[in-house]
């Protein structure tokens, strides 16, 4: 009798586990609830869908439904949402428009993902609100801006600033958040001719990077004539039959963003406020959730409840310089631990591994990377000393014709030199993101600055000064620690 | 009584060494000789400028002989050349215009650097057979681009293949090796407008990399209409006044490369093919040479003989995989070493580090990269049991509308996992370099390809897939070892 492996969501985690476990033992049954229609699809190319350069939500999807059922053979199941989850009978209940279907399993993955955040804006759910955090938001916003742009055809932006379009420009937008989603798309939207205005709550743009990446990045943003409102929590989204303190008539477009201190006129509204796990489905079956809200697992990906696993976006992660729970709902976990269960089930025992909370983004012309522990308070509470340096070092010879500058924060523990976090901004094509690889190295290895500092790193002339970026800031570090 | 630190080669090595040392013990007295009238100069970029996009030779002089001695308090001498060390009396002879000086030291550096190997190939002397290591060879090299130019003045070539230069070709060239001189020089020279010829010995460019990365290369060479001739040593340059058969008359210039097959008419020929230690003084003085022929040196670079170290390209040092002594002369080391060296001096011992025999390279738009130990007999000798893998895997999102492939390749041990060494190439631009900071941070740490396969590296569209064609690699080559 053959086992049956049954997996609660079709997206990057879920998918990757499907396929897997599959491959490695083509006798399991494999079989995947999705409740939407799109599965393995790159919710992080959506930004460039809504920008134009990409021209169908199709080309996000890495493998299409029919390929998932009849060359990898998984009975995958669109349009299916999973309602009820019984351990003890190992049961899960699904629902469709034909109606409800129990099916029996032997390993469960819930790989239900995230939502986005919707912060408690009065007006928020004004027509002219979008967030951007699936396919059919994708679709929506690229509708909206076919609609803003008056039926010109989408083309492939040329790089550069936004006002080279500001003749096209159709009304000023305003974006809610200075996260990735946020950035990703100020870019396409500033692309296609809009006037933006971005507001950020804290005092920064992306801040989980380091001060240094986030001024570097916002003095970038304005310099692409998008305006920049720190400190600047959205009270209200007011518009249309709006009555001044009274209730926001729903039905009315969003036409202004209230902050303490602004009103500015708009057309629409992007909020990216971040994502939240969603674990309803796994808290009603008795699966418990760690300190960060997401679903708990060991290192197995495996949740308290025997033979039901967590993946992806719903499920927590150990990180990697504090071995603790953590909360980083990115693709690359996503896709690892995905597969690693799918490993699991099909009968050799795989880690999911650690995650040093890397990420990068691209916004305009700039590029920036993060990975490990920058914040002090984050690397007190782990029982770190941590010691800061920021450099500007040149991104190529300094003779080379091209380069420029990347600015290196990075952060050690004073006592061990361990290398506890960095972060990398610089030119777009100047190498912040791919240099940060050699951090990520030195974080999963558990190495000092004075073992960084010495790392044989390529050299050559068009790729960087004699010492790397990477290595300057080590070596300006270490200097500091010794 | 002050201490005296005497350097000898006032190149990267030497003058990290005098900068570090006097920078950390202002009271040292920093006494360096440059038999030359360059210091500190960045001969990787002498290919720039040969090519045009460097306007002046002082571009490549980081830190000025004026610098040096009123900013930075070192006491160098250029031209004179030492001509003897004696380590009883600690004292060294130096040579110049001016007569001879002997000077005592505390502590002595050996940077001696290294010289262009010149084969004995019949013929090599002739006019118009040029090698690249100095700053005069530089020199003479641009003067005849621009003579063959016939006086029309450098700009900065745009990027693109060399034909688009042909309209003004002045004559076929020559190039003696598929190393990093030789594709550099062919895109300096074919940016120029030459048609150019290149010779290597063995039967692929590139020898140190891997087999994937030199025929990515070499393909690329010819599709930008460099003729490679592989498995072609050349046998004679023949040349005006040359009898077949007999003496080459050495003030004939270079007309002919002649190898087993072919006979290839030429205005002038390059000769790339690596460079050997200067050791001459070393080994009068007494101090050691290792298995590789470059001075031996410990931990600390220190030689056989107390008190005098030795760093740079005339040195050897540590295998990172192997722990084995190598010759690796690169710039990074160099500096690396001479700084440990410097540090050592001023009264902090200081390791200089291993070598991973990390290097990189640009030819015209591709980009490749090679750390650790590829070879298979090498692996072996080292004790390992090699197994290798090549894939290629797409540098960016595939929905992105930027793009292309970088083709990595990964050795690791079979029974260990441990990750040996790989090579990278893609087109320039899309990361093949810096991405191989990440194999660096597993080879440095001792990583297995299990861990590696689990770095937790930056991921977002513009960048690479979600996993990184590192992880990629690693993953299959994982999957090989399971």
């Amino acid at each position: 009798m053959t086992d049956t492996f049954v997996v609660v969501g079709g997206d990057a985690a879920g998918m990757s586990a499907a396929s897997k476990a599959k491959r490695d033992d083509p006798d399991l049954e494999v079989v995947v609830f999705e409740k939407g229609e799109w599965v393995s699809y790159g919710a992080c190319g959506l930004p460039y869908y809504v920008k134009g350069e990409i021209q169908s939500l199709e080309a996000l999807v890495s493998v299409t439904p029919e390929e998932f059922r009849e060359e990898r053979d998984i009975d995958l199941r669109t349009g299916h949402e999973v309602v009820a989850i019984d351990p003890d009978e190992r049961t899960v209940t699904a629902e469709s428009e034909s109606g409800s279907v129990v099916q029996s399993y032997d390993h469960l993955l819930l790989a239900t993902g995230a939502e986005a955040v919707v912060p408690p804006i009065d007006g928020i759910d004004r027509e002219g609100v979008y967030t951007l955090g699936s396919m059919s938001d994708g679709k929506e916003l690229r509708e909206y801006v076919a609609r803003a742009r008056d039926g010109e055809s989408f083309q492939q932006p040329d790089r550069g600033p936004a006002c080279q379009y500001l003749e096209d420009c159709t009304g000023p937008v305003g974006i809610v958040g200075g996260g990735y989603i946020g950035l990703e798309m100020a870019e396409a939207l500033a692309a296609n001719g809009f006037e933006v205005h971005l507001f950020q709550r804290g005092d920064r743009v992306l801040t989980g990077f380091s001060e240094a990446t986030s001024e570097a990045v916002a003095d970038h943003l304005r310099e692409q004539d998008v305006t920049v409102y720190l400190e600047s929590e959205v009270a209200a989204l007011e518009g249309g039959g709006a009555v001044q303190g009274g209730d926001a008539d729903e039905a009315g477009a969003v036409e202004t963003v209230v902050t303490a201190d602004e009103r500015v006129d708009v057309e629409m509204v992007l909020v990216g406020t971040g994502v939240r796990p969603r674990t309803d489905l796994a808290e009603a079956a008795g699966v418990e959730l760690g300190p960060t809200g997401a679903v708990a697992t060991d290192d197995y990906c495996e949740t308290n409840v025997p033979d039901v696993y967590a993946a992806g976006d719903c499920a927590e992660a150990t990180h990697t310089v504090t071995g603790d729970p953590v909360y980083v709902p990115l693709a690359l976990t996503a896709n690892r631990h995905g597969r690693a269960v799918g490993q699991t089930v099909a009968g050799q025992p795989t880690e999911g591994g650690d995650v040093a909370g890397t990420a990068a983004v691209k916004a305009f012309e700039v590029e920036a990377a993060r990975t490990g522990i920058l914040d002090h308070d984050d690397a007190l509470e782990a029982g770190f000393e941590p010691v800061t340096e920021t450099v500007d070092a040149k991104s190529r010879a300094g003779y080379y014709p091209e380069g420029g500058t990347v600015t290196v924060t990075l952060t050690a523990d004073r006592d061990s030199g361990r290398v506890l976090g960095a972060s990398l901004v610089s030119e777009y094509g100047e190498g912040a993101v791919h240099r940060s690889h050699a951090v990520v190295g030195a974080l999963e290895a558990e190495a000092t600055v004075f073992e960084l500092e010495n790392y044989d790193l390529a050299y050559a002339p068009p790729f960087n000064t004699t010492w790397d970026p990477v290595l300057v800031a080590a070596k300006v570090l270490a200097g500091k620690l010794r």
